[in-house]
């Protein structure tokens, strides 16, 4: 086998969600992973520290994208709006991911210790986009805030995405889910979504 | 002794919170918590199922009184202002418990496993708020938004409020994190707060 391994990384991914959903993530060991991918273990260790960071390594590519929208955004834009440049960009990390998201949301949702680190993660994440934030020169309160929302919007959209079938864009999700609480904190919500 | 301790529960909080700043929480055990507190072991159990717990055992009551308050705000009241109510509910909670909460956040913030714990628990705690606000007859999406608005507000206001040494309010924090999200998702908040 050749060291030049074309989209090893994907092809390890897969793998692996596949495995974890057939056997479980505790039962499945990177030797495991690595033979279905068709590739030696060796292989996986140049581009996954563990079998848990399979599930965790877009989480560099989401900070990264919110960092660099929220710093790009335009000098005058208000903080939700920062917040709203920051989550297109997130949306656009998940292009074309659906299926392996839904995957991975079902081999998580079976696994507390899986959950505790998403969690940990999206926490650290908030950190992350409250320093973007508050680098535009804004108070430690609206960053704060600013992060926390944008946390939120991903996370509810998050769900809906992956809990329906149709390959429809993630930011699609995320545009409805920020008009929303939009309706929702000016206090609009209340008569129209009851009669929804 | 007798089986009546008066206030039991609270000399084995105040105790178990000596003890990890002093020790450290790994280092603590419950029998030491017990012996400080003057009491004996099998006492600590009647209280807390373990030494962790002696931390947490305040989301119960803070469940309790967000979806209370939720279940019994107006029918006729918008989203954002039945988790208002929930929000102003949580922070009643808190009344007189600064000091504690101060102790707390040191504790928590030197201990990852402890960290993720408290992630957890403000998940579980989001959706049992989704589930209250969906219990009033609206979306899935509302509810949902409601209650990660619900946990924003209070985490951002819940760290101001840890961080400063005056006995202030919890309520006023959150009443001031909630007005600053309105302000901000309605775009205004940009141009007043770069000057602050």
């Amino acid at each position: 086998m050749s060291r030049w391994e074309p989209n090893a990384r994907g092809r390890l991914e897969r793998a692996a969600l596949e495995l974890y959903a057939e056997r479980g993530f505790d039962q499945t060991t990177v030797a495991e992973i690595a033979r279905r991918a068709g590739l030696r273990e060796r292989s996986f260790f140049r581009y996954f520290p563990d079998k848990r960071e399979v599930l965790f390594w877009g989480q560099d590519a989401l900070r990264e994208a919110y960092a660099s929208a929220i710093a790009n955004a335009p000098a005058a834009a208000a903080p939700i709006d920062v917040v709203a440049d920051g989550l297109n960009a997130a949306a656009a990390i998940l292009d074309g991911r659906h299926g392996l998201a839904r995957q991975r949301a079902v081999i998580i949702a079976a696994n507390p210790e899986l959950q505790e680190r998403e969690l940990l993660k999206r926490a650290t994440l908030a950190s992350a986009i409250a320093d973007a934030v508050r680098r535009r020169g804004v108070t430690d309160l609206t960053a704060s805030l600013a992060a926390e929302t944008a946390i939120a919007i991903f996370k509810v959209a998050y769900a809906r995405w992956v809990d329906q079938s149709d390959e429809e864009d993630f930011g699609t999700f995320i545009v409805d889910a920020l008009d929303h609480l939009k309706a929702m904190t000016a206090g609009h919500q209340g008569a129209s979504s009851a009669g929804e």
